[in-house]
Formats: C-alpha cells, structure tokens, sequence
C-alpha cells in the first residue's frame, strides 16, 4: 500500500492520477529484480536489481530532453552528471542499480543505445549514459557482481507508462531506510497544466532520525545514518536547465523532512528533467526556439513545493510499498510498520 | 520568549548556555535599531537596521578565520562571498542589514576596518567585507536610505558576547516571517566538546507553509512567500572550508522544516565560520597546520544535525521573540502567538 | 593607438568596425575620471575613476537582458553575483570601479536605477547591481574614498555607443597591467551575423610573465603579480545564461596568452551579457520563447574564439591606449613602449 | 623525442629529472596498447588502451590523497568526480582509456581494488574509482569494446616509477591531437622544494589553431576542433583541496596558450593530486593534522606558474613522441613534425 492508503498525506498540492512519476506523460519505468542465492548455503546472495527510468517512449538520444543535476552530499559514485550539467541534455534513461555495478549497468545501457543509434562512436559522436545508486551491501554480495549489462537492457526494455512498481523492486531490492526496508518510491504532484513527478531509489537514515509519523519501531537494522537517495525527478512543465536546477534544490527539502541530515557517508543526489521539449540531436538549424516558464510566476513556486511534497511522499512510499526481506548471511532487513494516523 | 521557554522543543541535541550563537566562545553581536518617521505624518519611516557579528573580539583582518557561504537560492545582494568562497577565509565582521542598505553599511565597515588596520590599502592589500540583507520594505522606507555607514561601525562597536538581543532588533526591525513578524533569532546546540550556534535574519514565507507548530494566525500578512534569510553559522568545531561548507548545506534542512520551499525571491544564503583557528595575515612562514574533524567521526554526522537543528529553532525564536511591529505608511505586521505544545 | 594600429594582430577572427565593445549594438560606455591631489603636497592623491557599461539604451530593471558571470580567481570584491547566477539576468549597468569604491558606486548606481524605476522597492521587488573592481592603490589614495556616488550616475548619464576611450581612463585611471600602465583596453569580433565585443579593466601581472610581443621594457613597476582584471563580454548572439557562461570560461585561455597566471592575489572576474533578447519585468505570461543557438552549431565554437580572441586584444589595447601616469607618494606609472611587429 | 630536446622549451621553471609526472616521488604510470584487427581486412581494428596512474605505491584505499577536480569544459564521460569533490580525497589510481571503455575499466579497476581490500563492500564502505577518457573513435573500432577489464588490471600492475612512455601508447594509442597524432604526454617543474608533474591524455584542436611552433602541417587529419584531453596533475606540496583545486584551474592556461579554444565537443578536465599527506581509512582519531602551503606565500602563485608550463609542455609532449598511427577502415593519423627553433 501507498503511504496515503494508510493515511498519510504529505502537503497540500494534489497527486497526479497514478501518484507515481509515470503520471508525466511519456515517462516509462522498468525494473529487473534479482533474488537468489549465489552459494549453496545462502551465505552470498544477490538480492539487488536494476531500474531504468525513459524520459519518453522514442529514441533518446535522438531526442534529448533538457536536464538538471543536484548534489545535495556528493558520497556516491553517479555517473553521467559531468556532461549533463554542461549541457543540460539527457541523451540516455536514467539507471539506478547498486553501487558497484554501475559499470555493468553502465556497460548494458550503452550497448542498448549503440543497438539503436549505428551513428553513435561511428558517423556521430559518443553518448553520456547516466547512472544512479545506492549500496546495498548489508543484503546483497555486492563484492560478487551479481547484476550483468543483460540486466541493464532487460529493465530498458520491460520499462512501462504503467504505475510502477515500488519497494524491493528493481534497484530498491536490498535497500534499507531508517533501518526499515526501503527502495523504490514513487510520486506526483499537479500544478496548474503541469505534472511533477519523482521517484527515489531510499537506502538512508536511521530510525532515531525518522520524523513523518508513528511506526512500530522494535525490529530495526540500526548500524549507521549513511547510505544514499537517488532522486529521479520528472515534469512535463517547460523549464531550462538553470530553471529544473532550481527545482532540483528544493529536492532536499522533502528529504529534510522525512528526517535526513544528508549524511556524511550518504550520496545524495537528485536528476530533474523536462519532457516539454526535444532537442533533436541532428538538426542543422543555427538557432533553436525554447519555451519556459517565466521565472517570477506563481507556478515557479507551486513546481517548488511540488518537488519538496512529491520527494517526501516518494520516499514514504518506498517504506510502506517495501515488504520484510532476506538477503546475504542469513540478514533479514524488516517492513516499517506505521500507525494509521487519524 | 524563546520558542523553547513556551515549550517548542526543536531536535535531540542540548543546545549551549544561552541558546545563542554567543554560546561560541568569542563571538560577538551587535545591533543598532532605527525606529522613527522621516515625515511628520509617518509615511515614510525608519523601521529596519544592523546587526554586526564578529567571530572574535580580535583584530579581525589580522586573525582571520575559516569560512565558508552556500547560496540555498540565490535571489538576494550579499556581497563578499566571491572572495570567501575563494580563499575560505572570513577577515572581517558578517553585517546584516535592508537590501539597500548593503553599500553604506559596507562603507561603514570598510571605514572600521581601514580605522583598526592603517596597512590596509596601503602597504597590504584589500579587505573583503561581507554584508547579507532582506528585503523589509514592506515596513521600512528603504528607498529613503535610512541606515547610514555611521549605524554599521556603531553595531561592530556595541558588539558582545552577552546572550543576542533578537526579534524586532538590528537588522530585524522591519523583517516579516510567514505572514508575521520576524526578524533576528539565535540558537545553539553542544556537541561533544563543540559548540553550533546559529544567528539568523528571518524574512520570508507564507503562514500555509508553516509547519512548525500550533498557532493562533488570523492577523498574518499575507502578500507572497518571497523575502530572504540569512543564516550566519558559527563553531569552534575545528573544520577545514570544505568541511564547514557541508555544514552550511545542511542549514537548509532547518529552513524546510519549518514550512520553507525557498522561494524564488527569496535570498537563501549561509555564511558559516569556524573560530578554531586564527590565520595571521601577516605571518611569513612557508606552510601552515590546520586540524580539523576526521570526515568520517561520528562528530562529522552530529555537526551535521546540529546546523539542522539550530537553524531551525533559530527561526522559531525569531518568531517567538519578535514584538508586533508599526511601519511606514500606517502598516502594521503582527507577533505570532503559537499555541503552548503540551 | 590600438595594439593593431601599431602591427599586433590577435587571432584570425575580423574585429567589428570599431573594434569595441560598443560594436554589439545597443551597447553604451561611459567614463568618469578622477585626477587631482587631495592634499597641497599631493601626497595624497586621486587617481581613480568609473565606468559604466550598458547594455542597452532602455530602461535596464525594465529590460533585463540575459547574463553570466565566471570566477577564473575569487580574490576580489565584486558585488551583484550572487542573484545574477540564480537567475541569468543581468538588471543594471556593469559598473567597474576602485576596490574601495565599490560601495560609492553601488550605492550612486542604485540611487540612479531608483530615479529610473520608482516601483522599486516600493511596489515591486529590489534591483540587483553588479560592480566590478581592481584595487589602484598604487598610484591612488584608496583609503581616502575619493570616489562618491555622484560620479557613478555621471558616468551612465554619460555612457554613449561610440568608440569607448581606453587606457587611463575612468575606472582604468590608475591601474597597472604588467608594471606599466593599464587600464580600460577594448576589442571586438564578428562571428556570422553576431558580434562579440569585449572591455577589460586591466590591472594584473609582472613583466617577466608579458608573452604578446616585444616591448621596451626598462621602466616598470616590479612589485607583484598580482592584481586583478574585470572582463565584460557582450554579444548579440542568443545564448541562454548557460551558454552564455560557456562562452565567459573561454575568457581565461585570452588572459593567459597575455601571459597571465591567474595569481593568488587577483581577482579576475567575467562578467557576460546578451543583448539578443529583452525580458520584460513586467510580463504576466505564464511561458516566454527564448531563441538560443544550437548547441552543436559552428558558431558556437566561433563564439569561443571569439571570446579568447577579444579578451586578449582588449588587454593589449589597455597598455598600448594607457599613457604614461602620475599618482599619490610621486608615484608615476609608465607607458609600454612596444616594438612594431614586422 | 620529447619536445625540448627539438629545442623547444616551455616556461622559465626547472623541469624535474625526467621531465614527466613521475617526478613527483611514489607516482607510478602504468600503459596497455591495444593494436591489433578486430576482423580478417582491418576495418575493424583495436588501436586504444588503458593508462593508470598511481598517486603511490601503497594501498591506496587505506591512504588516501588529497584530491580534486576541475572541469574546463564537461563534454566528457568523467567518472568518479561527485564523490572526489565531495570529499576532496583520491581513494584509487587514476585510469585513463577511451570513451567506451569506461565501464570495462572502471569494472577492471574495481575488481583489483575489491582484491587489494577484502573490507570493502562487506564490512566498511565501498570506493570510489575515477576513470578519465577521451574519443579514439578515428582510428580505433568503439563500438566492438576491445578494452576489457583485465587490461586495467594489467595496467595497473605494470606501472612505475620510471620515465613514463609517451605518444601513440596506453589510452593514448588512438589520440588525436590539432589533427595529428596525439596521446599520452608528460612534463614536470620544480618549485623550491616541490615537484609538479603532469600527464596528459590529448585528444583536441585542429591545426589552423596550434600556435606552439613552427610545423610540417600538410599531412593532418582535418574534421573538427572537438574531441578531449585530460589532465592528472600530480605534486608533492602540501596542499589542501581547495587550494589544488586553485592549481587545477591554471591548466586551462597551457591548454589555451598551445591553442585550443575549449571547444564545444571537448572533454577538458583536470585531476589533481598532492602526495604530501596519507589519509588513513581506518584511523580512529577524532581530529586530524594536516600541513598546508600558506595561501599567500610565493610558492603558491609559483605552483600556479608550474601547473600552467607543465600542462603546455605535456600537450607539446603527446605530439613530439607519437608517431604516425594507423587504425580501423586503413586510416592513418601522421607524426606532427616540427621545426626545431633556433
């Protein structure tokens, strides 16, 4: 169940229609799940994944959309951000997955792209692949490598306009959050014609930091504050890359909210892009026409508290959607029971 | 009254003796107040100010001390962060003021220093002077230029290490926070053997945003969200520029919680020192030591949530200690009476 | 005489007409310079001065044009930077000045921008003024501010299109570029049907650094490297503030042609406008069209050229239009002599 | 033949013994070519490699360097920078290859990494592996992935501390540089008692903009100025990250000065390291001490002076040693020859 189904609602602006990222029209999630022994006695285990998220159904990188990056505690080992922040083009889905197979995944999605783009290391020039995560080593034997390339383009090519799946799914599989299973959540907020939508890889916190509502608290994994949030934020509404930066800094807030003190050891990163337009990689015009929205309207503002409502509500979905779960030597990583508010 | 003293409690960590950014050991506030009509029928009026703080009672360009800014939303005129971001040092008081107010009061503290320091400008190079501002025109006369650099030198010199005035005060006079009066408020936390404290210049938000506590708000002000913060952050935490930024970032958990989305026209910015070590302007050896927190100390993480914490309740006292408050042109902007938590 | 008048060619791109900064149209200059002792022995003395750039004739705060700004080193005072990176617009004139003069002009551009537009600070938000400086004191008696608010709006009131003077002039009165005299240098570039120009307040660097061409070099000043230089950049390309930054970072690669090493001590500072488009203050459309150029165009790289090539040019243009120059203390500062390339 | 012993000299600095990186006392440089057909006619063909560099000799997890970056232009596949930033420590060796060769070093580089240090991913954290590169997509067939990661492994395990090889080798062996072959080049200065060294990893410019020398320029490759170069700038002065930081940003100087102007489609990026001090991953101190150069010392704009000849003279390096290169579909990239000065 959604966290609102249990009664919590966060903010004041409404959901979109499935609560969820895809409510951006276009947008498609995938995930790949891997649950399985990798020893006879379960001592190593892959309980990791993979997730893609597809800016649009066409061809990425011949239609680029405009994009943002935000940095909220650099602990982690995104990669992509370079090219994207100079240019402020996506050209590639966004993968999450966990922390040492981002070159597997790395490796998947390129392929994936150059399947569909001969042009690319050819004719053309190269392609910057994106790639988010998390470490998920207390449940997952993240040292054996268990997520190969094949799973990169299985997430690509199972990714969906559906409401997506959330909890330990896809990348979320061996995530922990506030010491309870987290993982893969997800939300969306409309304002005015525009649509906001996030959905975050949680594997952050501790239970003593935690502050949204009442839980039943007893069976927490309870060793350290540091992990990391992946934040994928999504909106059909027409902004430039310095305007979605701004609403990527307003990511934090929600992640403030929830209890977070952007952890020393936490990588805590959000990448925001716009479906309002395609920037098509070969068209030979000299100049370009862009729409955005004025900066000092009232719908700047609204699309800034739709980022801190909607990353909020995301990562209390990825808890209450994310179910008790097994992983390596035997560890047992528990659903966070929370208390229906009244 | 402090929020704490009608039973707001903010965090989990014990705050210093005062609650005060003065519980820092050496540092100094200073205010000087203007509250009068420039007309005879109180059109035009002087309801605004400065405020001074100084990280040592020393001479402040010859011990300079490591500093660093984050910019949460960048829509305001400090001046002076060019160069402390540059070098990480700060080398002379933090003023606070109105927004048109910032060239005399940098006059008046440039005229303090070049007093205090005969070399500079002459045989030694220049001083770099740091001044953060809020927009309170809303009560304040501000294209009149009520603050004159004469009120800057007098706030540096009134500065002490007593618990802060805060409110209606200095540069607070005429600053409004969620629809009602703000202004100056200060807190402190205590970490092992350091000290958080946090002063900041309240000035934005709407009451729908505040999240903070029960209130009584039918007398709120109510035009828009926009206004400003300044956040000065202060320890005697030992901690290199690049460590006392990633404090700094967290100062914008705080303003979160209690209800902000950093608006567009709102100048979100920190300025954070560290007052461990002095670094001799005119000191002629090669190298120099620094100590400073190891990055992965638990201590690192509870600095962390001290920042959160103490800008939070920061805001709060402003709130809870600002009186309701006459302007210009026959505005008044109210004191918010919240409710006692139980 | 231009450095291109005595036989130095910079670069392969053709300049404008008049190979200024005023050859983007719609550009204004206007100096006012300070050149007389303050005391009877002339001990002390007033060698300073202000320069106004604007961007277009209109009313500025009205008609904001798009903007950039790039630190190559952050050891200087320059003010306005903070919100014109937030947002990407530029709302006043750039004004260069005198380290200590800087709150003078700010506060005499402010009190002008005020005179222009009585909502501000009244009915609509406050302006943002950006003041770029390099510290003269050398030859001028900065710690005696003989520069005052006035002569900022005297130097917009006089900014005209025409060819800006050079050299020892307004701001450039007595700044020193490799220990001879330098200053305010011009130069410009046509790329297509766009125009690149550039104006320089030059005061940085040693004469051992100097690399552009043979000089006469017996009479310099030898103190240090360091210093600073203001780099103003204005085109009527369309570019967003993004691309806009990308072409200021092109900045540093003219500079250090010239021989500079970005010293310590220097604060070299971009300042980039567009004139190609107007944003309005007062708009009440929800979405505004920007036209940009196509990231990937050629001109897009010739406008990066464009960039180095102006940069150094209006630097050789600063010593070869700077005459020799008489300052406090007795001081003279020389002219470089150069020798005509062949 | 490196480029001084065809008479050209860069700068007025000393250069160290060997004139290369691994001047710089522990730095180790490590190559793999790969040169070979990938089909039974050539057309496809594997002309790349791998290139690592070793800031020590040591375990390079548990003692860390001082780190950090500088992207001068981001149209690049960087990886490893968030975390590099965020912390300002370098954790792995440096690995260089070409574009589409990132995940299998980056995959190489961890898997040696994970055997070296059983702890990491299971009981601490996990690591941050920093992986340059540039496009040999000329010469060298991308899109089949002919670096795997044992050629990583392999590289690292190959390197030392003897005069690095240069040109046509390691990651170099595809290069393209002002349309001539480029690839790996080094140089080195000396200031007082430290050494800067640089390595480079050209790829850029095309030759109407080589302003270095006089040349033999009718046999060059002429399609685009983009392309990459990257930068490993190493030093055993005790600096701190921002101040390395400082340095880094003076590489961009020798870049310009040889002639490029940052091109749109170039991947310019800086890394720099200093050796001065070991960070331990395991200590259990709650403070650390570390030695720094004084900002304001000579040294420090003297190290500017060093970054900036060394990155000139590396490029002019790359060029002088690589010989004419043939690659996939029978193309060749010749030998820049130059004429040697008088």
């Amino acid at each position: 169940m959604k966290a609102r189904e249990k009664g919590i609602t966060v903010g004041k602006l409404p959901t979109g229609v499935k609560n969820c990222i895809t409510d951006v029209e276009g947008v498609k999630v995938g995930h790949v799940t891997l649950d399985l022994p990798l020893d006879e006695f379960g001592n190593d285990y892959a309980c990791t994944g993979v997730t893609a998220i597809l800016p649009h159904g066409g061809n990425l990188f011949n239609e680029k959309v405009t994009a943002a990056s935000h940095v909220i505690n650099g602990f982690g080992k995104t990669t992509g951000l370079v090219q994207l922040n100079e240019l402020g083009v996506l050209e590639s889905p966004i993968m999450l997955t966990n922390t040492f197979a981002v070159p597997a995944v790395t490796q998947g999605t390129l392929e994936y792209m150059l399947g569909e783009n001969p042009e690319i290391g050819d004719t053309t020039g190269t392609i910057n692949i994106v790639v988010g995560e998390c470490n998920d080593s207390y449940l997952n034997s993240i040292r054996l490598f268990p997520v190969k390339p094949e799973h990169a383009k299985e997430a690509i090519m199972k990714a969906s306009g559906h409401q997506a799946r959330e909890g330990a799914v896809g990348a979320g599989k061996g995530m922990i959050c506030f010491g309870y299973k987290g993982g893969i959540g997800s939300s969306s907020r409309v304002v005015e014609d525009f649509t906001v939508g996030c959905l975050v890889l949680s594997n952050f916190g501790k239970i003593e930091e935690f502050r949204a509502f009442q839980y039943d608290g007893k069976n927490g994994f309870s060793e350290t504050a540091d992990g990391s949030i992946i934040i994928v934020l999504a909106t059909n509404a027409p902004l430039s890359d310095r305007q979605l930066q701004r609403v990527a800094k307003r990511c934090g807030i929600g992640l403030g909210r929830v209890g977070s003190h952007f952890s020393h050891g936490s990588g805590d990163i959000v990448i925001a892009f716009s479906t309002a337009e395609k920037i098509s990689h070969f068209a030979e015009e000299l100049t370009e026409t862009r729409i955005q929205i004025r900066e000092d309207s009232l719908v700047m503002n609204q699309l800034f508290t739709a980022a801190a409502e909607a990353v909020e509500e995301a990562i209390l979905n990825s808890l209450s959607q994310a179910g008790t779960t097994k992983g390596r030597a035997g560890r047992v990583v528990n659903h966070l029971n929370f208390l229906k508010e009244e």
